[in-house]
Order: structure tokens, then sequence, then C-alpha cells
């Protein structure tokens, strides 16, 4: 039942619109909130060995390290076309990879719950992330009503499809926004998610995502001129949540002349890849 | 935001084990149980006009009526390569497919949950499945912890991936199975999760069905002499519940000589098809 090596993949993850909620416990802890799973994610190989490596290069990933530490050492070799710390939930995705591609090397014999679980609580223990976890491990476009792993955590989601590009303009401090005022982004996400839940559609979630950035100042100068230019040229565009990066619906950026890079929304959630044949 | 047409997938999926919970609310009816979900599965086309078709064909499909009793009166135009009636879910995906569609095409703006929920409720009172919807809503291999639609229902699921055979020999009248003595489903049912539960892979979940289907005597001579001619040549298969069908693991019913179709486990829950460019 254990392999020498397994391959899983992870969608990536673009925050809308949240609200953190921290608890003592890292599996009730995470965030409510709405986003997107992208078909741009992260493919994780584990097997023998030790060590960490991101598109080729030894790294630390603070949340893959957690994950292992509930195995066994092993070799993770991570790959990804996302930018890194720029709100695409990279350290997520690696966490779910890991967990996923390490219960099926050791033969550990975890649900897949377990192991949504085991990467989410690393990602939170590492401070890396707080709702993208359980989005990955959904996949679409997942509405987190209440925060946290299974079986605390409740998901729903937007039904739809289609094209999403994506420009990021560099990284954001996540530990310092998280650290501010956490009540005041609980409150702009309820009403978000209000707006969202009384017409799921993807429109409305780029324009509560718009009202989330603006009442909670988050944008920068760059992000806020991108998402004016996709919607002076009738686009849908946003702000992804933590990162200078903007996405936008089909191909509203690369038609405002924005250079972008383009993926679709990822239906399936995170999981083992097929053994190649 | 409202299509003049959708498309919509739904994959099938084989119930290894289950155990019929049956209440006055159809949304907290259901079963527990476990199954597996296949590429193969129903695409659903809903637009305007009226009638349902099965692979060309008018028909009548009880789900779907009920499904469609919630949006507008649709055209849906519903292709499978399953044999009907054999076990493969394909009302349940039917009503899902046509759930999923029938909220593109009017707008109806409803979430995800509340799809599955209305496909959830129209197999069930149709009495054509009790656990098919939401596994076929999750994909993968799904463990129905407990019954029901969203939010009653909780699931997890077996991490895995590969390649399944199928063949079916005819028929099953559900009705009757689901009319007889559920105690006796309920409590296989239970001894079947722990064994699932204890230790999570796809070969477990095989035994557990093959042991499941013994207690219950829901075989035939066909199913069960498939059954030991695919255990004889070294390979895993089961009783799909409830059709007089087998499911085999990998390549097991063909190396035994049987003639069968192949799939894999789909790992993607239904959804919307993106709109064709």
């Amino acid at each position: 039942m254990a392999d020498a090596h397994a391959v899983a993949f992870a969608p990536g993850h673009v925050t809308v619109f949240f609200g953190p909620h921290r608890r003592d416990d890292p599996e009730r802890s995470g965030s409510t909130g709405a986003g997107i799973t992208l078909t741009d994610g992260v493919t994780v190989r584990v097997g023998p060995g030790e060590g960490v490596s991101l598109n080729g290069s030894a790294v630390t990933i603070a949340a893959v390290e957690r994950v292992l530490e509930r195995f066994t050492p092993l070799r993770v070799e991570a790959e990804t076309p996302l930018p890194i710390g720029a709100g695409f939930g990279v350290s997520g995705a690696c966490a779910l990879g890991t967990a996923f591609g390490a219960n099926a090397v050791t033969g550990a014999g975890r649900t897949e719950n377990d192991l949504i679980a085991i990467a989410h609580r690393a990602d939170v223990e590492a401070a890396t992330g707080l709702g993208d976890v359980v989005a990955q491990a959904r996949g679409g476009i997942p509405l987190r009503l209440e925060p946290g792993a299974p079986p605390h955590g409740v998901l729903d989601g937007i039904p739809g499809a289609g094209r999403i590009e994506y420009r990021s303009f560099g990284a954001m401090d996540t530990a310092a926004v998280l650290a501010g005022d956490a009540d005041r982004l609980r409150e702009a996400a309820e009403r978000g998610m209000e707006r969202v839940l009384d017409r799921p559609a993807l429109p409305v979630l780029f324009a509560a995502g718009r009202r989330f950035s603006e009442e909670t100042d988050l944008g920068s100068s760059r992000t806020r001129s991108a998402i004016e230019a996709v919607r002076t040229g009738g686009g849908e565009a946003a702000m992804a949540m933590l990162g200078e990066t903007v996405i936008a619906l089909g191909s509203g950026l690369s038609e405002a002349g924005i250079d972008a890079s383009a993926c679709r929304v990822h239906p399936t959630g995170a999981g083992l890849r097929p053994p190649e044949p």
C-alpha cells in the first residue's frame, strides 16, 4: 500500500475577502471569507530522503516542516508557476500536497479530512495562512462560512467556472496585516458574505472583494490603478488577500493592457495525482 | 448572469456498502456508507424548452422532474456511457446536473450546497437514491459518515486515485431491497465503516464491500462468480449497490477474462462545465 514516491496537486487560492478567527486550538482557528481556486497550483512530489525544494531551489517552508513532523522525514519537491508570498496560498498548497503525498508514501492510513486537518493546523501554526488549506482541499469558488479544519469548518461554494487572469506586483506582509484590527476585517468580511450569499455569482464576488479592500484599506496604488483600468474596460477585478496582486475575470487584465498570467477556476480539490503508467 | 444554455457534469457513483437512514425530512434522510465516484458519469445540457432525454431518447426521470419544479420548465438532455438502473447513480447524477444547469440558465442564485440539497431531496423523494447525490457532489472516494444533504450530512474520503473497471449483468430492484431489513443493512454498513476508517485504502474498501454483500446476501450468482474470478487472479473486486454489477481495481476484470468497461476514480465533484469558447 505504501509507494516509493507519490505526487499530489493542490490548486492555488486567492482570497477575495476574509475575517480572521483565532482560537486556542489551531484546528478551530481559521478565517471566514470567499476566494477562487486556480488551475495554477502546486505539484508536490514526496519520496524517500530529506529536504524541501521549491522550483528546484532548496527552501524551508515552515508549514511543510510541521506536516512532516506528523509523518516521518521525507524529501519534498514542490513546483509551481505561482508567485510566492503574493496571496496565492502557495504555503498551504505545499502543506496539503505534502500531507497527501506523505500519507501515500508511508501508508499512514489517514482519511482525506485527517490530511486536510493536518495541513490546516500546520499553515495556521506557521502563521502563513488561515483559510487557504480548506479552500484548496475543496476546489471551485469556496465560501468559508465557518472557520477551521474538518469537522469544525463549514464550506459552501459559488457555482461557476471560467478563465481567471492574475498579475502580481509584489508580496505583502501577511503577519503585519493579521496583527492589525481583526474586528474591522471580520465586520467587512461579514458584509461581503451577505452580498455573495444573496447572489452567489462571480461578478458579485469581485464587487464584494473591491468593497472589502476599500473598507479595510488594504490596497496599494498599483492594485487600485490596475483594478480601475480593468473596470474602465468593463471587466471585473479585485485584489488578492494578501498580496500586491490583482485577479480579473476572463481577459480583464490583458484587455486593459496589463501583462497577466491566465488560468481557470479549478474544479477539483487537492488530491493525489494518479500514478504514472 | 443567466446563460441560454448550460452544461454540467456529475460523475457516476458506485456504492460499495451502505446503511439507509429514513427520516421525515428528505434532506436529513440518506445513507451512510462508502463508494467510488467515476470519470464515467452524466453530462447534462440544460436550456430553453421542455422534456427530458437520456442518450437521445425521451424519458421521464422522476428526480429530474422534481428538481425542475424548483426552477422552471426547461429542456434537459443527459448523455452517459453508464448502464441505467445498475447501481451507478445515474438518477442522482441527472438530478445534480439539472440543478447546476438550471441554476445557471435561470440565474436563480443558489449556492452549491443549495443545489446539492435540491438534488438530494429530489433523488430521495423519487426513491431512486439515498447517498449518490452527496457522493457525486464531492468526487473522489467518498465516505458518508452521516446521512443527508448539506448542512446535515458529513463526508470524508479515502485518499486515492486510479483505474476502475466495471461490468454490469443487469438491473436490480432498489425499492425492494430498501424496503427490506434496514437494521441489518445499517449494522453491516457500520462494520464496513469501522474497517475502512481503521485503514482508509482502496483494497480495504473492496474487502469491506465483499463482506457487506455476503453479510446482507445481496449478490447474485453472476456477481459472486465474477468477483471470485478477479480474486483468483489476485485482483480486488466488489459488487455495486444496488445493481447486478461488479467493479474492480485496475484491470482486475479484464485480466480475469471478463469483458469490462474502464474508467478512473473521478477527482472532482459535480459542477458546471466551463462555457465552450
